[in-house]
């Protein structure tokens, strides 16, 4: 069973792709603190400036977080699968609470401004993907990371898994890019059209969104990089496939 | 060579998510002929309400047809992939133009009511969808239409050209949901966060066109309903290889 096994290296175009994802996610944090430490004022919580926190929140939480807990399985390809999946699971979860964070932070600063809450677009696509990233988190537990689910479940939830991830990542960025448009509408919907520096920046954000989620999503579905099932996981695949289908041991999986 | 070809029936399931995805389609082109025609005063060309053929025309050609042009690869999944071919890149060309004339549409209004062009999040984001998918279609033509590239050209080109027109069809859903979120904000401002009818509407077309981003997603990645190569396809594919590489035709494309 051992034959099976591809020899521990990365493809270099994987780590290149990979690296210019985190000096994507790096900057998209950095331009997110630009805009808001030089044109709104900065992040504080007990202030009026506890709405700046939200903004900061999903894009560290529901884009570069979660980008990240995605890309897990391309970075560690060869490490055990178990230590890969307790990261995954551990980043979403990171995610998931400075995304909660976040939200309570737009929702006091509406209960102390008077504004009414989850009336537009924006609100209704964040909440949508945050409940659905919470159930996501919990079913990933459920099925893969503790040990009740049966082998042929975990192969029929999968790529179910995978493809609501993706999913829920792209509605993360789409929802930053309806909360960009909301801000600058509110807060310079006088200048905006006058292309002011404020309104080229949190453009500028939208578009680095788009590019790190292309990136991200590019190094994800790239067949070629998928991670190779390790030599153990294969034996094991096998022994199983013979032990309960009668099928001999001979293809890959 | 024949052995390999597939009984020409399609999963049950395919049909059935392929005739949401087109009810769902439906729904979109009703709501928002409903938003413009209730709330909006309707759609003409050269008047005052030229503004609204863009909305109209994006949602029609740059979601709707632009993904049925995506699934008929999985619909006529039987059928020879020369006539698919042409009908994926009369679909996109179809959807090329209508959008071409959306396009024009917000040009003219904004010229005629003295509104500057392309400062906002959403005319960056539709203006690159549009470029990009205006320049993925002379590539697919090069590549796949016309007989000059080489086997091997379109053999390397081809998954970028899928990530691509899946990437460029997620773009055009969210440069939509920002064009509603612009819409609402600059005419209804003022009763958006009461809840009132058109908000809501709006708001119910933006989740629409995720709801058919996402199925329309699904039927194109879940693997088992790939289009299978046909008999004919094969045997040339083998013959192919056989000449240039060597190989003996023994294993499946």
């Amino acid at each position: 069973a051992m034959d099976g096994a591809p020899p521990p290296t990365s493809p270099t175009g994987l780590s290149a792709y990979v690296a210019v994802s985190q000096l994507l996610g790096l900057t998209l944090l950095a331009t997110t603190g630009a805009w808001l430490g030089r044109y709104r004022g900065g992040v504080a919580w007990h202030s009026p400036l506890q709405f700046n926190a939200h903004p900061l929140c999903m894009v560290l939480g529901m884009v570069f977080l979660q980008g990240d807990a995605l890309l897990v399985y391309r970075v560690f390809r060869h490490e055990p699968k178990r230590s890969t999946k307790a990261l995954h699971a551990l980043l979403h979860g990171l995610a998931l609470v400075i995304a909660l964070v976040g939200i309570i932070a737009v929702f006091e600063s509406h209960r102390t401004k008077g504004i009414p809450d989850m009336y537009s677009l924006h609100s209704w696509c964040g909440m949508a993907t945050f409940v659905l990233y919470l159930l996501q988190w919990f079913l990933g537990c459920g099925f893969f990371l503790f040990p009740g689910a049966s082998f042929s479940l975990r192969g029929w939830y999968k790529p179910h898994h995978i493809f609501f991830g993706i999913a829920l990542f792209i509605l993360s960025i789409t929802s930053c890019l309806l909360g960009i448009t909301e801000m600058l509408l509110f807060k310079i919907s006088d200048s905006y059209s006058h292309f002011v520096p404020e309104g080229i920046l949190a453009n500028t954000l939208g578009v680095l969104l788009v590019a790190f989620g292309l990136v991200v999503g590019y190094v994800l579905t790239r067949e070629e990089w998928k991670r190779p099932p390790l030599a153990e996981e294969l034996a094991l695949s096998m022994d199983f496939k013979t032990l309960t289908e009668g099928e001999s041991p001979g293809g890959g999986s």
